[in-house]
C-alpha cells in the first residue's frame, strides 16, 4: 500500500471528489449547459483573481497564456521590462526573444523578489517601456515579488503591467482591479486544484486596447479570438471541457472557503513550515520568502536524490527538486491547493525521518513540534 | 432519466472505463512512471498512423498541431498550396494568412473531396511549392479527399504532404509511412476516445529537415522544442497528464482490436448509416462522403432545430448540426471511436420517431432495417 502525496508545487494533490466529478459522462461543448457552466468557471475565475473582467480559458499549460500575453501586449514598436531572477521569468525572457521583441532586462540574484523601487529605477532609466513583466511567485527559487507596488509603478509610468501569477493567483493575496494589474496568467495545475491542461489570463481594458490594436503574430494563443468567442460563452477551439467541468467544481469550493480563508491557509502552512525548517537546523534558500511554495536548502552531507526519492518511496511525500542550476542544492514543499495542515504534518515527519537515514543531526519530532506550535491559533 | 449518446464527430463518446482511468490520483510528470507511460503512448500512437516515427504530443485542440505544423514546414520564402473545401480547411487558409505565409489555393465546392489528379494539375501550374496542405475526412462536409494518391503526387513533385488527419486517423485506412505522408496532425476527442485537450502530430524525416533548417516564429507549439524533449520521453510545458493516462488505455484498446478492425468498424458504420438514410428517402451531403462521420441533408418541410432538439431531449440521440453555411441543411452522425452498431441502431432510430413528428413521410422501422441488413456479414 503507497498514498501518494504531491507536494510539488503543480501538479498539486487532486480531490478525488474533484477527479470523480470530471469521470462524469462528457457532454459536447455547443450546448447550452456548456455556455451556462463556462459562464459560471469565468465569473468565479473572476472572483479568484479579484476583477470585474472576466478571465479567459485557454486549453494549454501556463505557457500557451504567456506567449499570448506577450504577443498581443508587447509590441513590435514597443520597449518591455522583463525581470527575471528564476527559471520562469526566464520562460517571458525567452518568448521575448523568440519573437525578436524590444526587451531590457532586469535581474536579480535567485532567491530575491522584485520590489517596487527597484521597477520604479528601471523605468526611470528606461522612459520608453510600454510594458512590464515580472513573476509573483517564481516557483524555482520560491521568491515573492511586490505586486501591489510594481503595478502602481508601472500605472504612475503609464506602462502595461503583466504578472505571472502561476503559482500566486488562488494561493496568496492577489487583487488584479484593486493593484491595478493589467494582464495576469495561470494554469489550472497549481491552486485551482486541477490536473494540467487549462491556462487562464484576465485582462485589462487597458490591455485589450494595446492587444486590439495590432494583429500579434499568433493564431492559437491569440486573446483577440478568444475574447470574441468569450461574448458568446464560447471558445475558438475544441476546449479541454472536462477540465472546465472540473474548473467549475474547484471554484465552487473555494468561492465556499472563501478567498481570504483560502490565503491564510497557505499562509498559516508556509508560516508553519519554514518554522519546522528552522527547528531542524535547515534553512530557507529565498530571500524573500513566498507563501505558496517553501524551499529548504539541502544541508552539508545530505544527498539529494536520496533524500527524495527515499521520501517518496517509503512515505509516498513527493516533494519537488530544485530545477536547473538549483538542483541538488534544494527541495521545495507546495502550500497551494488542496493541501492541509494535516498533510503537512506528514510532509515534514518524512522528511525528518529520511534525513535521519543520512545521519542528518536533530532533535526528531523537532520539525513536527515546531510546525504544530507555530500554526496554532 | 436521461442516457446521453455524443454522435457529434468530435468531441466523441468517451467510456466509463476511460474516465474512471483518468479518475485514478494524479501522478507527476516527471517521474519515471510518466516517462514510461508516455513512451508507450507515443509508440502505440506510431501504430495507429502507421509509421516508425513517434507522434508528438501536445497540450492543447488540434488547432495547436495545425499551427505548429505550419510555421514549421511553410517557410516564409516558399510556396505553399492549400486544398480546401471546408470549414477545417479554411482554417488552414487563417494560419497561412495570418502569419503571412505564401500560399496559393486550391478551393472546390464543399461536400468534395480532393483527388491526386487536381492536386497534380495545380502542382503543374505552381511549380515552386514547397507543400502540400489538405484535410483527409472533412468534418464540416464528411467529404474524404484521396490521401495515399494526394501524397504520392507530392513526393513526385518534391513538395511536403502535410495532412489533417484531425477525423480520419485512427477512423479510416492511414498509413503515413507507406503512403510517404510528412506531416500528420489529429486529436484527442476523435478517433482516440478522449475528451479534447491533447493534439498529436507525427513528422517525417523529410518534414523534420524543414523544421529544423529555420526557427519558426512560434513558441507554444514550436515542434522542435517538442522533439527536443520527447527524446527524453519528456515534453517541454507542463502536459496534461491526466489525458495521457487516458490515452494509454484507449491505444491499449485499439491496439488489442487492431487498427484494421477498427477501420472496418468505421467503414461499417457509414455504410449501413448511408443505407438507412436512402431507405428513408433521405440524401447524402458529400459527392465523396467519408467513412468517419455521415452528412444528411435536412429533407424539405423538416426543421433542422426542431429535429436536433427533439432527437437529445427525447432520446439523449446528439447529433451535429452543420456548421457555418451548412447550418440549417445538414445533419451529421459520428462514425469514430467508442460506438457501435447498437449505439447507431438506436440513433437511426431516433432520427425516425423524430421525423415523423415533423409530418416526413416514410415507412417507420425501415432506416433500422436497411441499417441492420446492410452492416450485417
Amino acid at each position: 500500500m503507497m498514498k501518494l502525496r504531491l507536494f510539488t508545487p503543480g501538479p498539486t494533490m487532486v480531490s478525488p471528489d474533484v477527479l470523480l466529478e470530471m469521470a462524469q459522462p462528457l457532454d459536447h461543448h455547443r450546448t447550452s449547459g456548456f455556455k451556462e457552466m463556462f459562464k459560471e468557471c469565468t465569473e468565479l475565475l473572476g472572483y479568484v483573481y479579484q476583477t470585474k473582467c472576466q478571465p479567459l480559458i485557454l486549453t494549454g499549460s501556463g505557457s500557451a497564456a504567456m506567449e499570448g500575453a506577450i504577443l498581443g501586449c508587447c509590441k513590435p514598436d514597443a520597449k518591455t521590462l522583463v525581470c527575471h531572477a528564476g527559471k520562469f521569468a526566464e520562460r517571458w525572457v525567452k518568448i521575448l526573444k523568440r519573437f525578436k521583441l524590444p526587451h531590457v532586462e532586469y535581474k536579480l540574484d535567485y532567491g530575491h523578489g522584485f520590489k517596487a523601487e527597484g521597477v520604479a529605477d528601471m523605468l526611470k532609466k528606461n522612459p520608453d517601456v510600454k510594458a512590464v513583466i515580472f513573476v509573483h511567485s517564481e516557483t524555482s527559487t520560491c521568491a515573492l515579488s511586490e505586486a501591489q507596488g510594481i503595478a502602481k509603478v508601472c500605472k504612475d509610468h503609464g506602462a502595461l503591467c503583466l504578472v505571472d501569477g502561476i503559482t500566486s493567483i488562488g494561493t496568496i493575496p492577489f487583487k488584479m482591479d484593486e493593484w491595478g494589474i493589467d494582464v495576469a496568467v495561470t494554469g489550472s495545475q497549481k491552486a485551482l486544484m486541477l490536473p494540467p491542461g487549462l491556462a487562464f489570463a484576465a485582462v485589462s481594458d487597458r490591455a485589450w486596447q494595446v492587444i486590439e490594436s495590432h494583429d500579434s503574430p499568433s493564431f492559437y494563443n491569440d486573446f483577440k479570438a478568444y475574447k470574441k468567442s468569450q461574448a458568446d460563452s464560447d471558445v475558438p477551439w475544441t476546449p479541454n471541457n472536462q477540465l472546465v467541468r472540473g474548473l467549475r467544481f474547484t471554484l465552487r469550493q473555494i468561492k465556499a472557503e472563501g478567498i481570504e480563508n483560502v490565503w491564510k491557509r497557505s499562509a498559516s502552512l508556509a508560516k508553519g513550515t519554514r518554522a519546522a525548517a528552522k527547528a531542524l537546523g535547515l534553512t530557507i534558500y529565498a530571500a524573500d520568502p513566498a507563501d505558496s511554495v517553501t524551499g529548504i536548502n539541502i544541508p552539508a552531507g545530505v544527498e539529494d536524490d536520496k533524500w527524495r526519492k527515499s521520501m517518496r518511496s517509503k512515505y509516498g511525500i513527493h516533494v519537488a527538486a530544485g530545477q536547473g542550476e538549483l538542483k541538488g542544492k534544494m527541495i521545495r514543499l507546495n502550500h497551494m491547493g488542496y493541501v492541509d495542515d494535516v498533510d503537512t504534518v506528514g510532509a515534514i515527519a518524512a522528511m525528518e525521518w529520511t534525513l535521519a537515514e543520512q545521519g542528518y543531526k536533530f532533535e526528531m519530532g523537532a520539525g513536527v513540534s515546531a510546525f504544530m506550535k507555530a500554526v496554532k491559533g
